[in-house]
């Protein structure tokens, strides 16, 4: 049952699947070795709403992301749903949960996180 | 410093932002009330996603909500995101948090949802 896909749903092993979870691994490959790349990941017209807070554009995004509060980390993916926007050809949205474990600290936190590509927007954030 | 948006970004009370709100709170009222009709806030290219599981079109994204393994149900809204989508001009993206209530369970479950307006992409999840 697990990714049933429709025409235009795009199912699992769909090109539109394939490519979202790989660029799931690359971006939390990214910022876990080194966030201040993931600017290079988004464009001008990007957005980045983290807990509430919104930046717009690359340069911000970047400034955003290297100011987070945390310095090593370690995501742990446990779902990614891929679908393609039909309103946009070409386009995907994923959606990913997963841990989040920081450098000495104990318990690991639930993060949840949209990405649309092109990517414009995404949210992680603690649960 | 909540919402605090840039241009392009809708900050809190831009026009995406209220709609976003709004369709939120319609949204779930209608899912706790008679998820039935929310059939018709979903078109032929809609695509849903629910726990791994996807269908597409108005008719099986209706057939399925209504067919969920519970009857009643409340959603409480913790956080809500939205963000205009620039590559589809008046298309919004919101990201939805909170609780849901479902009748005779002590406990709440946590779930998060992204709903694409025009209405395409929803992933509801129990963590």
């Amino acid at each position: 049952m697990d990714g049933q896909g429709k025409e235009g749903g795009g199912g699992a092993g769909s090109e539109c699947d394939v490519v979202g979870r790989a660029f799931v691994e690359y971006y939390y490959q990214t910022f876990d070795a080194n966030r201040g790349a993931l600017a290079t990941l988004y464009g001008g017209t990007s957005v980045l709403s983290f807990e509430g807070h919104r930046v717009a554009g690359a340069e911000e995004i970047g400034l955003k992301l290297a100011q987070l509060p945390f310095e090593q980390c370690r995501h742990s993916i446990c779902t990614i749903d891929c679908q393609p926007t039909p309103s946009f050809p070409g386009g995907i949205l994923v959606f990913v949960s997963g841990n989040l474990q920081l450098a000495g600290e104990e318990h690991q936190l639930r993060f949840s996180q949209v990405i649309k590509k092109p990517i414009s927007v995404t949210r992680p954030f603690a649960l």
